[in-house]
């Protein structure tokens, strides 16, 4: 092509699909491939901060069982995954990353049916850092929606394994948008919130206990952290059923996230949480959230340079 | 490019991707829309037999009503959709042909989690008619397991709007293909059998009375077509919770299904269903079924003509 070649815009993000690193823009997958037409896939997410992944190994540890569980092969090791992904972040050049890494079944030969035959497929993608709640709703706290839609159970599909399986949380959101809403927390059916598109769910109840629920959720790395900081905090803390009733009647409500950490909650179904305002408590976790990636157990700088020593960014 | 072009090359397939038909092995649906990132999609298949589609109307019809119940839309009317569908058909030539229609939640723009913002997106494409049963398998019956994994239930998606939501259904194939199965039907928790990756279940029972689930299932127009061919033929016919064990204990058991029509089931869990071999109501339905296909009421014939005169195919 020699002078005709045009360099590839990676500003808005990059991603590498089947063996090529590309612009987030011409990133596609074979309308055929059943991670598509059957959503047989699994995924994780792990963001970068000021130019450096957060737990990524934990994030790693967790997509590889994730794999495991639905039977998909990632085909690398993690090693080489985080190479994949740290490629696409430094050919964006983000400093605030939101980093996807995606296996799907791909296609058994034509004919068959049996998903053993499948060729897996990797994808990997670096975007600009995604805020789950803008900056007024960081500040005032988010209004969120108790759904009677109930969330999809581990009896059908195993929650702890990351999937794309979203339509309940879809059409649960879209309720909760059309009541006021800014988001949705759905439940299990016998009372009890469990989880919302892309967050796990916490409160500090009346007693001023931390509570998140123990069973039908993602095992968030977030909500790991949370647990974590929450411990280090020297705050009480129960992991178990959570009654919609006992979040509705409690001090804080917040939400974790690799969409923005820790996000206040300050009103449930049109009703304010305590006094309406965001309490001492998220405040704390919030402020100890973004200090710990600063932590260096935690955080592993990006190195943005190419191995010839220049800068693709 | 006058000289230098190619033509596509359609013989394995034809698709039409966000406004341009495309080979089937060039179709590809970005890496970031919702459809594929969140499921938020959903889809439906027709048949075209001989050269012409079968049932086309009732299909259209489903597939409108699967947009309306998830919020999505198809862009299009019927009829448009329809005139996609037969250049898909048109442009690869195929007589025996498996055609889906699909609409995606797209994306909203940038920064944006509301669905409601999001572009949504049509796709389409035919390839060579699949059969979820072998020619062998055909004639000697398939060997069916029940799995304990349970369908997805109601509460949480919506099944009888057609959705991409198969993990339960993959897992539950696995596990039936691990254990010698040829294909697996799901349960509902309390002991009655709801469908499996691509088909319902139906039984001649130990009274000679043809028993399909009523709930939890998707509401399928091959399902419809044996409940009309089930009438028009006089046979005792129950639409009904189907315990397994009234299953395990049929004279004849069968699948109904856009991939092969009526397919019958001689194994259940290993064990044989009546004597072993296909069985007369299954005959019946099986020929029936094709027989159908020449009715005009049923059929409406592929154009396979450009509309200035000349062939594609």
């Amino acid at each position: 092509m020699g002078g005709m070649s045009t360099e590839p815009d990676y500003s808005q993000g990059a991603a590498y699909v089947r063996g090529r690193y590309v612009p987030i823009g011409e990133a596609a997958i074979p309308l055929t491939d059943w991670g598509f037409l059957r959503s047989d896939a699994t995924y994780d997410v792990v963001t970068v901060w000021e130019g450096a992944f957060f737990r990524l190994d934990a994030h790693l540890e967790r997509f590889l069982a994730s794999c495991a569980r639905f039977r998909l092969d990632a085909g690398r090791p993690a090693a080489q995954i985080a190479g994949i992904l740290e490629q696409c972040v430094r050919l964006s050049g983000l400093r605030n990353a939101y980093v996807e890494m995606i296996v799907t079944r791909g296609q058994p030969p034509w004919g068959s049916r049996d998903p053993r035959q499948a060729a897996n497929q990797f994808y990997a993608f670096a975007v600009p850092y995604v805020w789950i709640a803008n900056e007024a709703q960081r500040a005032q706290g988010l209004h969120l929606v108790v759904s009677d839609v109930q969330r999809i159970p581990a009896q059908s599909v195993d929650p702890r394994a990351k999937n794309y399986h979203w339509n309940d949380l879809t059409m649960g959101l879209l309720g909760a948008l059309d009541a006021g809403g800014d988001t949705v927390v759905l439940t299990d059916g016998a009372g009890h919130v469990v989880e919302g598109p892309g967050f796990n769910v916490f409160c500090v109840n009346a007693q001023g206990t931390v509570v998140t629920p123990a069973h039908g959720v993602l095992e968030g790395i977030t909500r790991r952290t949370v647990l974590e900081m929450a411990q280090a905090l020297g705050l009480p803390l129960q992991v178990r059923d959570l009654p919609a009733a006992e979040l509705r009647a409690a001090r804080e409500v917040f939400l974790s996230t690799s969409g923005g950490g820790v996000l206040p909650v300050t009103r449930v179904d049109g009703q304010p949480v305590g006094d309406g305002a965001v309490g001492p408590v998220v405040r704390q976790l919030v402020q100890t959230y973004w200090d710990w990636h600063r932590d260096p157990r935690l955080s592993r700088p990006v190195n943005y340079e190419t191995s010839d020593g220049g800068s693709v960014a």
